[in-house]
């Protein structure tokens, strides 16, 4: 060997190498990780992509370029050799190509795929063995980039790729909770990543990372502040700043809608009503919608949460929802704006907290105008670890509907549990509502899926590595309502963490069980809202002296010596009756219910027979157990893999595992110390007691807990 | 070269450099960037640092491994050459010493060095060439190894390192006004990095690099939260998570305080009173006192705001401050624990607000015990562009006393302005006070320096990059009261941005201007207190409807038709009484007063004749005027540095400056055309008149401006 080369193998191997090998995973990187795959795998992918072809000219769309950058980045990390931007195919080529820019003799079902979908393809090309990444549009030659990279990163076969996909759902969106003042409402993940204060001067290069991410999960749209709005944020200065953030998203096919505040002509017009009829309202509602659009050309639209938890809305007018919403989307018709009206309210009439949106909601089907949709929580309830789904999904079949989920833990354990969202996801969209006809699930009742976010300042974007995964989860399902979440499991691991295989099959069955998991140690058997008032932090099922009577847990679990549950049957508040007459039916008898939801559909006794032959009493022990056993497993599950997961993340993941072990024994002894108490029974055999007294539960207080700002 | 190497050179140069080389600069490695050198350099550096020779067993010292730890770090990343740690010295090793380990035949003057010191110097050892970092102590070890990177980072010639130091004030600390719900009062940098919520089961690696950060400065004291105090913070499960940090931060020589509310006793104890004097408040104090001990051994201390903007205090119970100091002095004298105890408070009487700490404070000289620290502001008001130093540094000769430095840019344009605060702090140390003789600066009446911290969740830390210098001039200078600002800027941006000589000269002028610059366009000539109320954010001379008269600006300048500025000589209120007979004396008299105080202790006509032959008015607007231009002439600075600094801070940094340049400008034109409609004068000949009416500028409002919290 030379000197030279000694000297720089020396130099190499000093200085270079130890800075590469010091990049900490402290989870920033997402699932776009792009880290050096071993020698040999490296020049195999780097086989599949030595150029990146594109046609002549191509390069100055700014989404184009965006896929550009990513693919550069990407192939440059895995394999360390930057690809070669050029517009004549050579073998090992990826060919980023649409109808206008295809090579002659190049046939592809183009129809198929849509404004956003994409074809991955291994062809050969004038002899040339190539890949193609073909769509209609920029934006889909965006998605399909990420994909390739998603099967580059996951070891997928590159030299036998096929893969076609489009999004079913036109619309699949985040939500952002944020205030103008930086807090979240219901945020786990430190304050708002909107800098409002240093916008529009500053655009942080978070921005274009969060654009990247949401790019690579088919996520088109970000909804920027709270539904609880602030009417600041249509003024001036505030949407200077939205369009500040607009054009970083741009690229990245990320449009920026707004919550609007219903009653802002009165607080920043200085008119007397925000009456939706009102002609003076009508025209400051399309003089703003005429400057948000001068602002921010393809500004996507309103969310609106009206008369709901003390927000104005119509109904203070004496006017509908439907009036409400269509005054809106009359003044965003013109500009392609729509209006996703919430149907999350609360009526007057506290009988059955669980009927009210449906009751509200569903006899103005057909009176919305084309634009506007309903977004409809995944549950009649909030959130709740297992609900049944909503029963307006499928009722209103001629208004166009949005699942509305919540990415971000309000209920679940907030960012300290690792809770994997993809199963409660694909349960809400598999569901069958029966209406018209059994099969028609909730996915296919959809025309759009929105998803709470869970973003916030921490490094890590999601206040723990796993709440990350269901940002992705989320993402990936809306795109593909038919993924199974146990393969959006695994390929997340995959990218995230590690491909070593006994890993992901252990990281992916912990994920899976997760869910289950924390319904058990918190609310099994169709159990909900037993949590801590205002914060949610914490078991509370004591709690019943809120104003409102459906405020309250004592409300919704209606334990008593008699027995517990909420009857919803026509026996009871008869609520089931707004399911498809198929399943009212089944869930209207506690025979023909599932366990899973039957303390949401009826009131039991305490030795109601179970099918394990179990009193309910002793299931309900069984469960809060399993609930914290399966806490426990997923410890041991996660300590095995000390040495194969990077040094901090295990570290900060064993930490965060032992808050909620700690955490599910505190679930599991409080609500059963609660509910012995009420019915008086004794432990079944070989359970353990509560290790304190129900009162020292009850005495619990989470003055600071995250999440309440607003 | 054989095959193995040329394929071991290929995917080096592949693989690994593009992901060292794409280290971002975002700030957060603060001055602590060990970026390797050019070759030639790293050699030579790499010759001074073969190897770190410690005693046998002596690595078993947390302190001497943090020490260890970061000069591993700084070497390989300067050099790329990991130093080995040896307990025998070769010819170029770094040998840490104290006297129980120091070789035979090593003379170092150990007594000058005391309890925290450091001597740095090359010396021939048995015939080898060998660089010794003494100390008394690991601590003083910790910050000798810190000066050596620093000395390494700057270019130092460390062939002829003679470098000896040793603080004069035992005490420099930060004082984050944190709130346990993550906001931070007067906080521009993101949100407290406290996450208290997951705190003591999560510590977050951001922990030990603020540590890192701390000690390289020779920081050895934090109060954790706002001196705006929540009892909780003295909870059981507070302390817990204080504790956390206190055992992060340990290795690192920091030692834990807290703000303690004084009334603490009535809201945690179930106390009817916090009486100082009532012996069941005392044993309260005495047993929390204990508590604390139990959970942190070595804590440091209390900091008390007190019977001060709201705040309760011993004067509610009709006692003294000496005698509420007093009482939690004698509670945390056992335990070695001091009290700091604030004498920034209001008097019911208005008359002058800059007399109101004196009155309260100077009279009880003499009656604080010997653990008390009276912790007194710069100036005598609150963290103005400029003020005078405080009259009671000097007066209260039986009293230890701090100063309390704002970190944080409450007045100076939050984190968007630049402003190196070095000579600000500077000039405050180095006022005389004449007490009792001339030559007796505010540095050598003092036992402390207090910061109030800039640091946040941001991933700069401080909000910008520049503000990063103002923590790290507060450290040095808190070391070393006698350093001068203008080279401790210069050593921040060698370690900070580049060595490129011409890039350091011009980035340090631009630093030594800043200060100047930012009391020309907001406070010049001594004016004060012309902010927007409560965020203060912005020019607002125009609010006199506050309801203590002491709140309001047109209070502080005092504007009318017949002149402006408040007068304290003896014909006003006669508070330049406060200071020394000598200064009394000298700024009583507009013509003794040097003009950068003018307005602070006079009242003058409009047409009053200044130095430079203009008239008071004439001179006010060539001020603003030069202050607007001096940060154009920053920006022209900066702007010329493209290409030299790191593309994203450049880009960053060049925002920044746009939006003080912004704000400059409407500081100005604010101000004037207050002052303008005040005074009645016309335009001077030559000058611009404001952009905007003044209606206008009144008319803003910035209901979510940062800072606010708590």
């Amino acid at each position: 060997m030379k000197f030279w080369a000694r000297t720089l193998v020396g130099w190499l191997l000093a200085v270079a190498l130890p800075t590469a090998w010091s990049a900490v995973e402290d989870g920033y990187d997402l699932w776009l990780r792009y880290r050096p795959l071993p020698p040999q795998a490296a020049a195999a992918l780097a086989a599949q992509a030595r150029s990146l072809v594109i046609a002549p000219g191509a390069a100055t769309s700014p989404v184009l370029s965006a896929a550009l950058g990513d693919l550069q980045r990407g192939i440059q990390g895995l394999t360390g050799r930057l690809p070669a931007v050029a517009t004549v195919p050579q073998p090992g080529a990826l060919l980023l190509v649409t109808p206008a820019t295809a090579p002659a003799g190049l046939t592809l079902p183009w129809q198929a795929l849509g404004g956003e979908g994409y074809l991955l393809r291994r062809v050969r090309l004038q002899g040339r063995e190539v890949t193609v990444i073909a769509a209609n549009a920029d934006r889909g030659l965006l998605y399909g980039s990420f994909a390739w990279l998603r099967a580059a990163q996951t070891g997928a076969d590159l030299a036998r790729l096929d893969e076609f996909s489009a999004p079913r759902l036109p619309l699949r969106l985040l939500n952002h909770w944020d205030n103008l003042d930086r807090s979240v409402e219901r945020g786990y993940a430190g304050s708002s990543i909107w800098d409002w204060w240093k916008l529009p001067d500053l655009r942080d290069a978070r921005y274009v990372d969060y654009a990247r991410a949401n790019a690579s999960l088919g996520i088109n749209g970000t909804v920027l502040n709270n539904v609880n709005a602030k009417a600041e944020s249509l003024t001036a200065p505030y949407l200077a700043k939205a369009a500040a953030l607009a054009q970083v998203f741009r690229p990245y096919g990320l449009r920026v809608y707004l919550s609007a505040r219903f009653s802002a002509p009165v607080e920043l017009g200085g008119l007397q009503t925000a009456d939706p009829l009102d002609p003076a309202v009508r025209a400051w509602w399309r003089a703003k919608a005429d400057e948000i659009y001068r602002a921010i050309p393809d500004f996507g639209g309103f969310l609106v949460k009206a008369n709901s938890e003390g927000q104005p809305g119509p109904q203070d007018y004496g006017r509908s929802h439907a009036d409400g919403a269509n005054m809106l989307a009359e003044v965003l018709a013109p500009h392609g704006g729509i209006v996703m009206w919430r149907a999350f309210v609360y009526a007057p009439d506290a009988r059955d907290r669980a009927a009210q949106g449906f009751a509200e909601f569903q006899p103005l089907d057909g009176q919305f105008a084309a634009n506007v949709i309903v977004q409809v929580k995944n549950g009649p309830i909030d959130f709740q670890p297992r609900e049944p789904f909503h029963p307006l999904f499928g009722a209103m079949p001629r208004t166009a509907t949005a699942l509305e989920v919540q990415i971000t833990k309000e209920y679940l354990g907030f960012s300290t549990h690792l809770v994997y969202l993809g199963p409660l996801f694909e349960e809400v969209l598999r569901a069958d509502t029966h209406r018209p006809a059994p099969g028609a699930t909730v996915a296919r009742q959809i025309t759009a899926m929105a998803g709470v976010a869970n973003i916030g300042t921490d490094r890590n974007w999601c206040g723990s590595h796993f709440d990350c995964a269901n940002w992705y989860a989320f993402g990936r399902l809306a795109w593909d309502t038919d993924l199974a979440a146990a393969r959006v499991a695994r390929e997340w691991v995959q990218q995230t963490f590690t491909r070593d295989r006994r890993a992901v099959d252990t990281v992916t069955a912990l994920m899976l069980d997760s869910r289950e998991a924390v319904v058990d140690y918190m609310t099994p058997l169709g159990l909900h809202h037993l949590m801590g008032t205002g914060h949610h932090h914490g078991p509370a099922p004591w709690v019943s002296d809120l104003e409102r009577a459906d405020w309250n847990p004592t409300y919704f679990h209606r334990a008593g010596p008699d027995g517990i549950g909420f009857d919803r049957s026509p026996r009871g508040s008869g609520s089931v009756a707004q399911y498809a007459p198929a399943l009212a039916a089944r869930w209207s008898e506690p025979a023909t219910t599932p366990e899973a939801l039957l303390l949401w559909f009826h009131h039991l006794p305490w030795d109601h027979r179970m099918a394990s032959g179990r009193t309910l009493w002793q299931e309900l022990v069984a469960h809060y157990d399993r609930g914290v056993a399966r806490v426990e497993a997923m410890r041991e599950q996660w300590a095995g893999l000390r040495g194969v997961v990077d040094a901090r993340r295990h570290a900060e993941v064993t930490a965060y595992l032992a808050v909620q072990a700690r955490e599910a024994r505190w679930w599991r002894d409080a609500c059963l110390a609660y509910f012995q108490a009420v019915s008086g029974l004794p432990w079944p055999a070989g359970t353990q007691p509560p290790a304190e007294a129900l009162e020292a539960y009850r005495a619990r207080r989470f003055k600071f807990a995250p999440g309440q700002g607003g």
